[in-house]
């Protein structure tokens, strides 16, 4: 059991690691050295350019001005200062909602520690339990519930508690999943155009012996949504080639790297040894080494596209459907297409940079069976994590341990009495691994310690142009798949102990803050922007939160129930219903704002446009929108999208099935950049 | 505990109970004086006619033909030879599917009846326990599982029974689900053509300052459905005028019987007296009485409805939305057309027979509330129905009645010794409850007694006419609200038994096939389908036995554990998580057939048509579609419908918004047949 003084070493310990990581930011970041390190997404925005290019040699990387030192904490301030819209044009609406989350947990423990700390800490202290129970204990658990004694009328203040909290809780989180989903629509309706307004993503497209997946899909639309359908783009099976992409830049890496050692001392061609891990074995001219393999992945390259190209069995069963207007987008992504709900599945597209290409075409059995594995391999996962915990927790059973180890007997009797003291006096260790965590492991984020130096070696061995040097800053992106759980393990912490321990939830909000402060900068001044959903996360945010609330009401019932105030239970049990009937109504109200697009909004946008740019040409703008990235990023060697020839869809639609072989002419509504080669095959034979 | 003896005479008593109903039934079947009572669907339909018209006088009421008196149980094959495609189309598909319920139990039980006789019983049946257990116990206990020794390997045998029980049950399942869904699309795909087809019903019609209800709902839908849009029939707050026409039936009946006995007996005028149920107190004419009341009750319904047409606030929030096209109602149903998602709320209108009027103007707020007060009250059921359950649980433990009552002692050493020896044991009971609702209630079902007198009673004191002892002919609809509950609790007895105490089965067999029997006959000859939803219920029958299984698979894991076959939980566990895989994989493959309403399938059918009937007059086919049925039914008076103007939408729709007063022409589109008094009054102010 940690005393008052441990935690008080631990606090120092972890404030002072705190301090020296902001230190050694401050110090650092002021170097004009450094600074693509610290402010990538200036760069990237274009607002910023290279301190390196003028002034004195020195003070291109060290900076000289004294007086900048000791204004080293000035950055939490700036980053507070830029306003919320503005941040959300600087870095995007899931950045900014991002941030929200950690200005949730503040609005809902400050509250909650208030009250927590103005009415039941004193009901809590003014115990003798704990003194009276013959258990190790300090000053800190005589705050918790541990401090009141079995059975007694003082737990009707942690009852009504548990309703204040959790009422509080839940208003908090409706306001915000309100304003969320407001700022979401605002920001939905003031966005430019976009492809992915227009577009709708087919799933399953089923196969069919007579047609191209191509043509099957173009019939397929034009008959069923015949006045809004525009045009569409297949989806191929590039994998194999964007790893032969990927490799060739790996290896023009060490191309550039040999390229310039050698230039930098010609007398000595650098070599390389072709043994394990380059330590031994024949020696070769790493120049030409590389330049050789450069060039065979080049080919291997061109030789890939050539076969996606040309190969049928490159084509996916998928495919993005663009439409005319953004209502007929809006209608197609939220209807049922066919009888067979398991085909012609259609969804809202993602936006270009925000699909992942890799798993586009996974059919619908597969999918079930791969919910299934992973339902199955979660429930025995935590099924037989039972069985440790069991053994360990019947080991830790007083009276199996006595009789294991009959010597330890004395040291027993006196060792916890009951579980309803000892789980709260676990508080103690929660409160080190949040200041450890949650103190200084965000204070050490805003040191980027590794692509602090990932970026000086790059620099130093890599760098030729300006151009290089951008490409060696990288800013990354902010983390939502680690930083959201890690939020989450906070908020579950804040609210299961609120009641049992709430000396805790000062730790909590100091986290809150400190990470909201210490993102808002990093958002601001370093992370790039991936891509951009909208905020269409905050559903799972609400949702774990609730999860949380909902474990800390259960936990709460079951440690009373040890307390001997078994006669709370009906009252308590009512928590969860009422907190699952919240969830229920906050999905009814607020989630189709997530998931669905509403009509109206998108024939708005339509009639705002026909009216101002009434010969736009979104045929052209929607071209090659969602062409496998690799096709389009290969620098110099772009393929050459052939341009459609623009013109109005035939009245007529070809729905008459007729075998292949008797109709070799493509499709001429198909946008589908790469079907001509396959189709010049079909025409060109006899 | 029932012994083996106890049950036959149950059994006896039961089966000749059922004889009897049967007798009884064969016998009054073929007077022709009940023909109307026995088949009054064929009367319905017009292809029967009164056999009292014709023939000698005796033979009117009598049947003399003793030939058929012999062949008294020949209803039954007759009413198994209809094929199901004629059963369809002779009584909707509702109820044909509704017969499939009854044959999913025989197709689920009878295979796991016989492999329960061939295999489980044999192993629980050469076993000693009971003999052994001091336990009072009859030979049908010894076919349960609770013959087996606690923690004995032979449980493995109901192990891998329970695996085989559940695979089986969802394969059959999942086959029906399969049958049904596709039994629906091409019962939806070979219809007529329906109003519903076309319709949707929005609610949440949000409240307007400048508009009426009417004109919000056309502007909307002609700015956010233009191509689409045709009409639209707002809903009126009918209930009180529905309540006076009830009324005015009833007294009318009255007014009937009572001129009925004054032309019998022309010399005496029928006296009433008023006081209390018409015992005592001042006698008045009793037709007299009548004529005032039914007078006055005209009076009121005519000013009832005048005040429903003229006052603005009798509109409801909702509207029955018609479309052009079936693509274009499918569209509207399925999306979203607001980004408020609890305003505009649209969904696909029921069929005008199924519209439920009283509950159309609930807001979305005092729904979820409705919900939440619903779910509340059921959590605190359940759970305090646990209180006193629990009292008597503790007294009928063993040791707390021995403190209790010392003097029962003796006795008590005796009574059961395991929960897990005497559960199985209840089995008895319920067969004996099987035997008294599933076999005798059955076959009591089909002699109608209940509409048998009030026909007859009706026929003597109020049939004047032949409309009118039409009128008295009340085949009634088939009960699915209380039907199929009480084949769900079928459902869950077998499944719990099915491992428990195979015994059990056989009767539960004999429920389902008995029921399958009867059920048909009387849709086919009987009741009369109130409304069609073409099997819309089917995934709720789903969901239930897939509970029902779940239930059975946890009260086995929890059998099994106090009978010391603690082992095989882990094994048992996975059976409801398999199951509820199962109902996720069903439901994604199949429900959306039951909510949905693809595109291709409206597309199809609007293609068709368009080809078949070029100028189909759909805005009149439309029109009086969805009107309350008080304005429809009331016989003579029916409320004039203004015919509307036929012409085609302007290309402009009138979206600005300007007061009220300044726009006093109502709208043109309008098809709401009430809205032109109120708009007169509106066009009379200066």
């Amino acid at each position: 059991m940690a005393t008052l003084s441990d935690i008080g070493v631990a606090a120092a310990i972890n404030i002072l690691s705190a301090f020296a990581f902001f230190l050694a930011f401050a110090i650092l970041r002021i170097q004009p050295v450094n600074d693509r390190v610290y402010f990538p997404k200036w760069y990237l925005k274009g607002l910023r350019c290279s301190p390196l290019a003028n002034g004195a040699f020195v003070c291109k990387f060290v900076n000289l001005d004294f007086r900048s030192y000791a204004r080293f904490l000035n950055w939490m301030p700036a980053a507070l200062q830029m306003p919320e819209p503005e941040l959300i044009d600087h870095a995007g609406l899931d950045s900014a909602v991002y941030l929200r989350i950690y200005l949730l947990g503040l609005k809902i423990f400050v509250p909650i520690a208030f009250l927590a700390f103005t009415i039941m800490v004193p009901v809590n202290w003014t115990n003798n339990t704990l003194e009276h129970s013959g258990l190790t204990f300090s000053d800190i658990d005589k705050l918790s519930i541990s401090n009141i004694p079995n059975g007694s009328l003082r737990f009707w203040t942690h009852l009504v508690m548990a309703y204040a909290f959790t009422f509080w809780t839940c208003y908090v989180l409706k306001r915000e999943y309100e304003i969320v989903a407001s700022m979401r629509l605002h920001f939905l309706a003031s966005e430019q155009r976009h492809p992915d307004q227009f577009t709708v993503l087919v799933k399953n497209v089923p196969p069919d012996p007579d047609e191209s997946v191509s043509e099957l899909v173009e019939h397929f639309f034009l008959v069923n949504h015949p006045e809004h359908y525009l045009s569409h783009q297949v989806v191929y099976n590039a994998n194999k080639l964007s790893e032969l992409v990927n490799e060739k830049k790996k290896i023009q890496n060490w191309l550039d790297y040999y390229q310039n050692k050698y230039e930098r001392n010609p007398s000595k061609r650098p070599l390389l040894k072709m043994g394990f891990l380059g330590l031994w074995g024949e020696s070769v001219d790493a120049v030409d080494f590389y330049t050789a393999k450069n060039e065979r992945l080049s080919r291997d390259i061109s030789l890939e596209r050539e076969k996606i190209t040309s190969n049928p069995k490159s084509i996916m069963a998928a495919a993005f459907v663009s439409f005319k207007t953004r209502w007929g987008a809006a209608v197609c992504a939220q209807t049922q297409q066919c009888r067979n709900p398991t085909i012609w599945l259609t969804e809202w597209a993602p936006e270009p940079r925000d699909v992942y290409w890799e798993n586009l075409s996974i059919p619908f059995v597969f999918l079930t069976i791969r919910r299934l594995i992973v339902a199955v391999a979660f429930f025995f996962l935590t099924f037989f994590f039972v069985i440790p915990i069991a053994i360990v927790q019947s080991l830790a059973n007083i009276e199996s341990i006595e009789k294991a180890l009959p010597f330890l007997k004395p040291i027993i009797e006196v060792i916890p009495k009951t579980i309803g003291a000892s789980i709260p006096m676990k508080a103690t260790f929660f409160i080190t691994y949040i200041m450890v965590d949650g103190w200084a492991g965000v204070a050490a984020e805003i040191l980027r310690l590794k692509p602090l130096i990932i970026y000086h070696l790059k620099n130093f061995f890599l760098v030729k142009t300006e151009k290089d040097r951008e490409e060696a800053m990288d800013p990354g992106t902010i983390g939502f798949n680690t930083g959201e759980p890690q939020i989450q393990l906070y908020f579950l912490l804040g609210l299961v102990y609120a009641i049992v321990s709430p000396i805790l939830l000062p730790f909590v909000i100091v986290f809150f803050a400190l990470s909201y402060v210490v993102f808002r900068h990093q958002i601001i001044n370093v992370y790039n922007q991936e891509y951009e959903s909208a905020a269409a996360y905050w559903p799972d945010v609400h949702l774990r939160i609730i999860v949380a609330l909902i474990v800390s009401q259960l936990l709460l019932m079951g440690l009373l129930s040890t307390k001997e105030a078994a006669s709370s239970t009906p009252l308590l049990i009512t928590l969860p219903v009422l907190t699952i009937w919240f969830h229920r109504f906050c999905k009814g109200r607020y989630e189709p704002a997530f998931v669905r697009n509403p009509l109206q909004e998108a024939m708005m946008k339509d009639t705002l446009e026909r009216a101002r740019e009434p010969n736009l040409n979104l045929k052209g703008f929607l071209q090659n929108a969602y062409i496998h990235p690799v096709f389009k990023s290969a620098d110099g060697d772009k393929i050459d999208v052939a341009m459609e020839e623009w013109e109005e869809e035939p009245s007529l639609i070809a729905t008459k099935r007729t075998s292949k072989r008797s109709t070799p002419l493509s499709s001429k509504h198909s946008v589908s950049s790469f079907s001509s080669p396959e189709a010049n095959k079909e025409r060109s034979k006899p």
